[in-house]
């Protein structure tokens, strides 16, 4: 990788910040968060203007430009690619690394007395900009919102925001009408006598008004905002979309509706002095509800007095909670995606003796055989595509310069997964093609006896994910091994593959309690740095389990695995397993020949079920 | 128990609240919290004011007087013990109860515009005064601080301030001189370049100075506060405490001292006015170290911009993990708390049948055997001695209106504990003097096995408490069950028995990492309302653990039972036992026999070792 060259960006950079066609008064520092206006996780490209100015690309990180000084900000998992990617004007600040200043402390240490700090007010949230706010102030200097993006004044070929066609999903795909969906958003605010909403998370506006985009690569989610009152609803959207006759058709734009259906679309720019207007005419006691993640822009419209803020809107709990039209839906896309992967792993099989397959020709393949199954999109995240050492990076992303042959020595792991029409995938399987080292086995078989604890424990309803975290963690732990990342994230219904408001996570924030119906992912690991990497993961499903008692009526939950491909049993250790864990693999085992199997034999696809009963057969513990 | 008449009080408690004798400007409201001046958990007689004013003294609640009303918040525990101390005069507040409203909701409800509230400064918390402050701010009312306690004013036959005579614990107890404690606190506030720490905590005065009292019951501590400074120490304590010869030889206030030693002694009622005066001579940079769980009269006293908070101050870090001079104390505290309860449990088991055996007069048994120990110096709290459906009541303490009779039929549950010199104790066992119903056993023995995975549990260094809780309820979780409180609470060497800041919960304040030389309790439970309790608790320490791998070189950690009483085999079904669950009763048990055994027979309690004996045989499970 080669560096920015940065010198000329930043010296324009800083003249808009003391110009004043662009600014009424300079300002000293300028910070650029990653992250668009709707604090996505993914991006678009218009969107990356932390990229833009640096050169770094990660996917994490913020910068900040001063008149003498560029720093960047970011972590661990990307201190080398950064400091490849950014020039000598550029200085890296490693997070977590003792003794680098946090952002605040620095811009006190650097700049003169009395300095005005700018940032873009749609792309820091409200409580990142208070925490900073105060510091800066109590430093004797003043935080600032700028309202044009300064990056984009010097950005001269940046590309447009994307505005792609929506697709609009009927009610096999959604179960609940966007109206009904309206309805039940109203009650929840009448509930709490809150007579406005704002709706600002990309994914929440798609689920709303079961519509999807492709605005945002990976995610089927549209650049919009929307405003629910107690009887209107405004939808802020860009561009000929609400044109397309399906897309009218679906949000009834030229019917005759009752009045408190009736979508009034306005431009997508408008969200501010719109939400500005709707503040004015606020009766004294009235509020306008808006997650407290949101931008410190919208946030700022709504004076205090009438800001309702909570961690998730009503709308990210209900989208939590999958329907029975939904879970019938990721309950398909996840048989057609693990018919794609049985078709894989029968072709690896062949193919990786000859040695002739790489990390990346093994990810595009994975890609082909999803894209023949029925109602794939795209894929939902990038394909982690790794073998030996590139196996322990976590967030590793096959490039040409670090793409690895697979062979029959080392372990692959394949963390990938795809969006169809009726739901969203994400499955982690590890490998190995020729014979596994004794310390491989037993380290995979602790990662499966963890994998297996929380998918078959059994916890009161209401349990929040945090408390499962331990699970998957005791069997690495009673031999002095871990893993350093969360054991699950929240999935979406054909919408972003990462999800709150729950988890499962020894840290304890996105953690609602867990309710039947809440789709997770059940990932442990255990990397060794420089040799290998390995993780199983299932989507599961949270159902709720039958116990022989009931304290308190409360009732228990559990977890059913949507995700069916086979584990390797090449891999596990048996002797290390218990009778109830061996159990669970070939139950686990018998219900993918069951499944999976049937979906092959219906889809002609004879090789690919050859293999999938050659891995399924079951295991026994030799006593 | 009957209510207390408390309409003369209020109506005295109002004159008050307008009398300009007491106050500047009438208040409309006054606050009487719970707790004294240093946020203990127990309290001395002269500081239950609530109890006082009200008639309702449990362990928890907040009384809110107001000209119209007077209201009394308390929780569950306390409902039906509330509703009969208080006399009509009262409305009860049940927290926890939907529709329940907030203190504050409540006080903007009743009051007139434009109302002032009043609190007792020392009393109120500085995080629950902003809390208050901000709602009854932003609906025009104010919360005022009132220094005269105004419940003092009008409580004519208030006690004094307890003011015992204190006890100086030499090195073999404490491992550590004052001074030495001092110079390492000092290096700490140094490491932040805070030049002035305050220590409001009770059990921080007492262990900081290795003194103890006995001003609180249960509690080894007496009413102090001290003010470290790089330079200087100052201690404010009333009475002649400091003219005991002892205690004036320990703290070295008659010898030659390096300055940074010599210790100021000042009245504990000047500590305001001293810290004032340390914060006004202050350089702009200086900073004040203080809790933030601290009173909001001190935390106010330092002006802003010198406050330094932290949730822990290093005093109570410092004294969560025991040394090994406090460790050996607790051992030894241990083995004589552990012979106590073997010659209670011997003439239990002789007793009980004869019927005459009470929930009081065995909780007073335990008492005497303990007392005859060495080192002895009161209880660590009150016991709670029940039988039956009493068992159920978490926090039961038996008195004479539901005193029970120890029976052949019923289980019995004994959580009880002592204060040594050396150390404190803290241990639960439940028991039956006949044949338990296959149901008690079944109940038993998962919360047996809960006790067990966590007692036997491994886990990483700096691994937070509540990361361990679900494996205490996940026998129980498996058949539908679960206890409402959480597993374990640090325990202090003599000192407090729930002291912080480690704990294990599902809650996760109180919650700092696990590092060896902690103490904590290891204490699920199952309650049957109306029928019976069951709770195994053993007080463990946190040590080093052996692993056949060491991830990252973080090391691990499990812990080491220092509770060694027999737990009543006759109440397992083994059957429901895995080997290793067995296997770590057998090696339990083994080592109560040697230890136990070894110290019982060392003071010729022959009859108590053959009780022990016969207990500690070992199980097996029937294949």
């Amino acid at each position: 990788m080669s560096s920015k060259v940065t010198t000329e960006l930043l010296k324009q950079l800083c003249q808009v910040m003391r110009s004043s066609k662009h600014i009424t008064e300079p300002i000293q520092a300028y910070i650029v968060p990653s992250g668009d206006a709707h604090q996505s996780e993914y991006i678009a490209p218009c969107d990356c203007r932390r990229a833009f100015i640096s050169g770094f690309d990660g996917s994490a990180g913020t910068a900040i430009i001063t008149e003498q000084n560029a720093a960047m900000w970011t972590d661990g998992r990307y201190f080398l690619q950064a400091a490849s990617q950014m020039d000598n004007n550029w200085t890296l600040m490693k997070m977590g690394v003792k003794d680098t200043p946090s952002q605040e402390d620095w811009l006190v240490s650097v700049l003169p007395e009395g300095s005005r700090v700018g940032v873009d007010p749609f792309i820091i949230s409200a409580d990142q900009w208070k925490r900073m706010s105060k510091v800066l102030r109590s430093a004797g200097h003043t935080l600032v919102p700028v309202s044009e993006n300064l990056i984009d004044v010097v950005w001269v070929d940046r590309p447009q925001r994307p505005c792609k066609p929506l697709i609009t999903l009927g009610l096999s795909y959604t179960g609940v009408g966007w109206k009904e969906k309206i309805t039940i958003l109203r009650l929840k605010m009448a509930e709490r006598k809150v007579p406005w909403l704002v709706v600002t998370a990309l994914d929440e506006v798609a689920w709303l008004f079961n519509l999807r985009g492709s605005d945002v690569e990976y995610n089927p989610v549209f650049f919009a905002y929307a405003i629910i009152g107690i009887n209107s609803i405004r939808l802020f959207i860009d561009g000929d979309r609400m044109t397309d006759p399906a897309v009218r058709k679906h949000l009834q734009l030229d019917s005759t509706l009752e009045p408190e259906f009736k979508i009034q679309v306005l431009p997508y720019e408008s969200i501010l002095t719109e939400l500005q207007a709707i503040c004015t005419g606020l009766s004294p006691k009235e509020k306008v509800w808006l997650s407290d993640k949101a931008s410190y822009a919208l946030t700022e419209a709504i004076p205090k007095v009438h800001r309702y803020l909570t961690p998730y809107t009503p709308i990210c709990l209900g989208k939590a909670v999958k329907n029975e039209a939904e879970t019938a839906g990721m309950r398909r896309a996840h048989i057609k995606d693990a018919v794609a992967l049985c078709e894989l792993f029968n072709w690896l099989e062949k193919e990786v003796p000859k040695g002739t397959v790489t990390e990346i020709s093994a990810a595009d393949k994975a890609e082909e055989f999803r894209s023949q199954q029925n109602d794939f999109v795209e894929l939902s995240f990038a394909t982690i595509s790794s073998t030996g050492p590139n196996g322990a990076i976590i967030h590793y992303k096959p490039v040409p310069e670090t793409n690895r042959t697979l062979s029959m020595s080392e372990i692959y792991l394949l963390d990938s997964g795809a969006q169809y029409k009726d739901g969203t995938t994400d499955v982690t399987r590890t490998m190995h093609f020729g014979t596994p080292s004794a310390y491989e086995k037993e380290c995979f078989t602790y990662v499966l006896k963890g994998h297996i604890a929380v998918s078959a424990a059994i916890f009161p309803n209401g349990t929040k994910g945090h408390l499962l975290d331990s699970f998957a963690r005791s069997a690495l732990w009673d031999t002095g091994l871990d893993y350093l990342h969360g054991t699950g994230h929240g999935v979406g219904s054909f919408l972003n593959v990462h999800e709150g408001p729950c988890g499962i996570s020894y840290k304890t924030f996105a953690d609602e309690p867990l309710e039947a119906g809440m789709v997770v992912s059940d990932e442990p690991g255990y990397y060794e740095d420089g040799s290998f990497g390995i993780r199983i993961e299932n989507v599961v499903l949270v159902v709720p389990a039958e116990t022989k008692y009931n304290f308190k009526n409360r009732g228990s939950l559990t977890f059913e695995p949507l995700t069916l491909v086979p584990i390797q049993t090449k891999m596990i250790d048996v002797h290390l397993l218990t009778q109830k864990e061996c159990d669970w693999v070939n139950n686990y085992h018998q219900k993918c020949r069951e499944v999976i199997g049937a979906e092959l034999e219906r889809q002609g696809r004879h090789e690919a079920l050859q293999w999938l009963l050659k891995e399924t057969g079951p295991i026994t513990r030799m006593q």
